[in-house]
C-alpha cells in the first residue's frame, strides 16, 4: 500500500448547512455537489475533502459517533502568526466557532482552531519548520523552541 | 480563507503501535517521527497525515471520542478493482481489519474498507469518474451506475 490519500470523507448531518458555511459564506468552489447526498472540495493537489450525509455513510462504512467528538483535526496552514488570527476571524464571522484563539505553541509555530457547523475541527496554523519544496514534498524541520516551551533534549551533534 | 487541507491528524494511544503498522508491516517512510509524540507521514503533494498522541492532541485541541467511532474515513485511490482487492489483502497482512471487502457501489466505482490498529477507517476505492490532470486538478465525472445501483433520477440533454 502505497502511503496515498485521496480523499478525506467526514459525515455531516445536513449538506445545504455545509454548503452555506464553505461555500455561500468561505467562498470555496465545489468539485462536484450532489444535492442531498455529498458535496466534494478540492482541498489540494489531487485531494478531496468530501461532506457526506452521515447516514449514508455510516451504512457504508459502519455505526459512526459524533463529529464533535471525533479525535481528528483538518490542518489548514497558512504562512504567518498574523494570517493565522486573520483565517480564524474569516471562519467566525463566517459561523464558526473558535475553540482556541491563536496561541504561540511549544514547539515554535502558532496555531488556533474553529469548528465547523457539524463540530469538524480545523486547526489553523503557522510552522515554521514546514516547507514544500517544487515537487511537492514536505520538508519538516525542528524549529528553536519558543522561549515558554520545553527545550528539546538532543543536543546537536553538529559543532556551530 | 482558501480550500487547503495540509495536515489530517489523528490522535492515537500507542506510536510504536502506529509505526509497525504503517512502518515496520506496510512499509511507509516516515516524514518526521518523534517518539512518544508523533509521526508524520507524507500522503500526498504539500500533504501529511500526523498521528500524535491523542492525551496531548486532546490537550491542544479539547476532549475527543473514540477513533473507531469517528465519522470520518481516509480514501485511498487506486486504478482498478484488483488493486483494491489486493492493498484490502495486504492491509489485512499487515495486521489491519477489514470491516467491509471489496464492493461494487451503486455509484459505478469498487471499494471496501479495513481499519488500522486504533480503528480509524480506510475506505480503498477505485473510482472509473475521477481523473487527476497534470496540474493536480481533480475533475469527476458521473459514471453510469452499475447494474445493481440506482439510475441517475436526471435524464440526459444531450442526444445520445
Amino acid at each position: 500500500m502505497q502511503s496515498s490519500l485521496s480523499v478525506i470523507t467526514v459525515g455531516v448531518r445536513d449538506l445545504e448547512v455545509t454548503y452555506a458555511f464553505y461555500s455561500s459564506r468561505l467562498g470555496w468552489e465545489t468539485a462536484q455537489y450532489v444535492p442531498e447526498e455529498v458535496i466534494f472540495y478540492q482541498v489540494g493537489p489531487g485531494l478531496l475533502l468530501a461532506f457526506f450525509r452521515r447516514d449514508h455513510l455510516a451504512a457504508e462504512a459502519g455505526p459512526m459517533g459524533e463529529a464533535g467528538a471525533a479525535p481528528v483535526t483538518l490542518g489548514h496552514n497558512v504562512g504567518s502568526p498574523a494570517e493565522v488570527d486573520a483565517v480564524l476571524a474569516e471562519a467566525a464571522a463566517a459561523g464558526g466557532s473558535i475553540t482556541a484563539p491563536g496561541t504561540q505553541m511549544s514547539w515554535g509555530g502558532y496555531s488556533g482552531y474553529f469548528t465547523d457547523p457539524d463540530g469538524y475541527r480545523w486547526e489553523v496554523c503557522y510552522n515554521p519548520g514546514l516547507r514544500i519544496d517544487a515537487n511537492g514534498k514536505v520538508i519538516l524541520e525542528v524549529v528553536e523552541a519558543a522561549a515558554a516551551g520545553p527545550v528539546p533534549a538532543a543536543a546537536s551533534d553538529q559543532p556551530g
